[in-house]
């Protein structure tokens, strides 16, 4: 059984209640407290030593990466973050410098976005560091943008170049806020998610809540330089473009649109955000399942995307 | 450096915003979304294999467990809990039908105080498993109890009875979120905790925090069965008053009223709350420290409550 396997088992019979607008199986919860024009945004995510960041990675980033996350979630629903709660289980001894250097990273990208760091707990964990934050945020009424809207025909994008996230990025990377925000302000967003587990499982998370299929254009693809120098070292054998599709935590927005709007966005995008890519990759098909499309012809795409799990 | 230093240090510049009411330093965080008669109380709690629950215990008693504890954070401040998100990190190698019975304890707690499960997360701990629970509910504006209120001449509070809580109720217990509200309802109470750390331990946390002292009568505090019983095996040499003293996780209440309301509140309990026990364990004074007064006299109380990095 893999991650998402056992998430859909424990997900069928989950205690609701009226505040319940979307529960499992978004980026976020989203409920209803009676606020007239906004709906409250909910999400929790971890990192553990050894799996999400090495021993010994530096503290500040380590912070940084754990709130990243819970907020990239938050940009992918294109709401606003107000206040998170951190969690942090630590061997019992730990080097008190390394924890506020953590807290360090977390607080400076807190403050970037205006986010309050209202409390927490520090908690043991003998053998590894995790970090969990918990983060409430808001979005306008009906205009949280989830999972389920894409439409055959829709054109796909994507922000910014993809793979090798490994190598230094998903230590850096800054969440698509503004950027989420600004594009269900000024367009019709009919999908929206962020890229944690993959391109090709992401968008397959999409596809799933969607009932529909995608076709990609593989040479529209947007390699980043770190897949494609990864591709070259010796340790990997992943050609570049698996990369961009397979790997995991590059956390940029994956959205889609009616095809009547590809251009508006991109045009208006290039004005608004010169300094970020964003890519048509491809379309939303009537069909399911991932098909890539070169020169040569269509295939199927079997690679999944990293499941956490799986082995 | 114990866990409460480390905390006090590294919540002493937290990031804030307009939103943050109470931020860390008592049960819950409250903060303020612009509903125009209530703030909404935030709160994460994680319960760790090894040290909050032994390797084997029974996995619905395990769930039941990681949920109590939040909702008896929502209920130190008169709260209700409206919604809740559940990660659990789980060893690579893990009984899928142990996740499933933690999850029915969790739900079933959940269904009985009508709080949704909007989600959450599966994670990888190596070695053993962590469940942390974030949790979202509801307080009346300006009813939410906090530990700074206790003032000098109050009569101190507790339910229930105390000690011995780790043979098992520390696995079964009814967080006491209606009394809670019961009490904010009907009194005006002045400060309230919930039990976690130990009476001794978490009446400092009212007294440092409401920069008082306290006085209690030793023969009036509530010794458990199990404290009595404990005290009496072979591997146990703690008294039952320290145990009452001392012990962790009661999740009972502890709370302050001022004198006057004493009578009433002890005359209105034993209608509202036939079976659950309530006692006036002694007074707020306007020193510091706790005394302990019996009919041999007055002592200061050394031993703390239980403290997560102390060894």
């Amino acid at each position: 059984v893999n991650e998402f396997e056992l998430i859909e088992k424990l997900t069928r019979s989950l205690p609701t209640n009226k505040s319940v607008v979307t529960g499992s199986g978004d980026d976020c919860a989203v409920l209803d407290f009676g606020l007239p024009d906004k709906l409250l945004l909910f999400k929790t995510d971890a990192i553990v030593e050894g799996i999400h960041f090495k021993t010994g990675a530096p503290p500040e980033k380590i912070g940084h990466k754990a709130l990243a996350r819970c907020l990239s979630d938050i940009a992918a629903m294109a709401g606003t973050p107000t206040a998170a709660l951190i969690t942090i289980a630590l061997p019992k001894k730990f080097d008190e410098t390394v924890v506020e250097a953590i807290y360090s990273g977390i607080n400076a990208l807190a403050r970037k976005h205006d986010v309050a760091i209202a409390g927490g707990e520090t908690t043991t964990n003998p053998e590894r560091m995790l970090i969990s934050v918990a983060l409430v945020g808001l979005v306008p009424r009906g205009k949280a943008i989830l999972r389920s809207g894409a439409e055959a025909g829709d054109a796909i994008f994507v922000t910014g170049d993809l793979g090798g996230s490994l190598a230094s990025r998903h230590l850096e990377f800054e969440p698509r806020l503004a950027e989420a925000r600004w594009l269900a302000e000024h367009f019709s967003i009919h999908a929206m998610i962020d890229l944690s587990d993959g391109l090709a499982g992401d968008l397959r998370h999409i596809l799933k809540a969607s009932h529909v299929g995608a076709e990609l254009l593989t040479t529209s693809i947007p390699v980043s330089r770190a897949a494609k120098l990864a591709s070259k070292g010796e340790s990997s054998t992943k050609p570049p473009l698996l990369a961009a599709l397979t790997d995991g935590e590059d956390f940029e927005l994956l959205f889609t649109v009616a095809s009547k709007d590809a251009v508006p966005v991109l045009d208006a995008w290039k004005k608004q955000f010169p300094k970020l890519a964003l890519t048509c990759i491809g379309k939303i098909t009537p069909g399911e399942g991932i098909t890539l499309r070169d020169k040569s012809g269509k295939r199927l795409l079997t690679a999944h995307g990293y499941e956490h799990f799986a082995k």
